[in-house]
């Protein structure tokens, strides 16, 4: 226990609202490295917007799908289980709930990650690989114990939960 | 209540790993509309990537805020309050836990968001407002619940939560 050590991490972000419905923003990781990136959102016609730019949610996706891809990389390294390749096929859903008279309200449903890992190592260690990614994974460990978060690793034999 | 009614949205990714710790994805929305976009993800020469693309983080900072601006906006029309300008300055904060011998844990600590808006509206009708786009946003709706999330408004006489 005494032996547990703990590092920060720390992302700020700056949001301007500039096109119809398009924002730009400015983020920086500030912990425990430094490094700055900028994107723009933006909506389709549809929804009022120039479609200048992939909306929020695709950010949010492809920022949770890629996150557990990179540490199953990094953590592969560490526990010395050699990856041929790697593939993730994810499923994301939410319902809105519409009043009459007032704004929606966002309700999330549930998230699926399908994982499928070329390697020489058995089906045990794999799942280990999984599950302690998902642990090392910064957005999982916002939103595991919120909603159901299902990781299912393809097999020889079907599909294994992990 | 019987007067509700629930629209879907589904988001669907597929991930490959690429270069060192390169992942390529496609991005579907395939409910309440239709559209693709694509997003690659890398890490940096530190995390033995290449720095071809933002780090997966990045980008779930980056949906995050611009799904809570997008609704800000998408709300003040259905409110009818006119905005003027919306900035946002927002911080992210995780712990990393390492135990000797083992990969790390992510630890969620909290998120803020610091809310500047433009408006002929009362800050009391701009507080409604971040209320509804917060409980409006699909990112928030995952992680409200989870960690503290603090919203806090601009006003003539300091900062109001929200």
């Amino acid at each position: 226990m005494s032996q547990n050590k703990t590092f920060d991490v720390i992302i700020r972000c700056s949001g301007v609202a500039t096109g119809k419905m398009r924002n730009e923003t400015k983020i920086d990781i500030v912990e425990p490295f430094v490094e700055s990136h900028e994107l723009a959102s933006d909506e389709g016609l549809f929804h009022g917007g120039d479609a200048t730019a992939p909306p929020p949610l695709t950010y949010f996706v492809g920022g949770f799908v890629t996150c557990l891809m990179t540490q199953i990389r990094a953590f592969a390294k560490r526990l010395r289980i050699g990856l041929d390749h790697l593939n993730v096929e994810a499923e994301f859903a939410w319902k809105g709930i519409t009043e009459p008279g007032k704004p929606y309200r966002a309700e999330p449903v549930g998230i699926r990650l399908d994982i499928e890992i070329g390697s020489a190592s058995s089906d045990e260690q794999l799942a280990e690989l999984v599950s302690a990614a998902k642990k090392g994974c910064f957005v999982e460990a916002i939103i595991s114990d919120r909603i159901p978060v299902i990781h299912r690793l393809k097999t020889s034999t079907g599909w294994l939960d992990c």
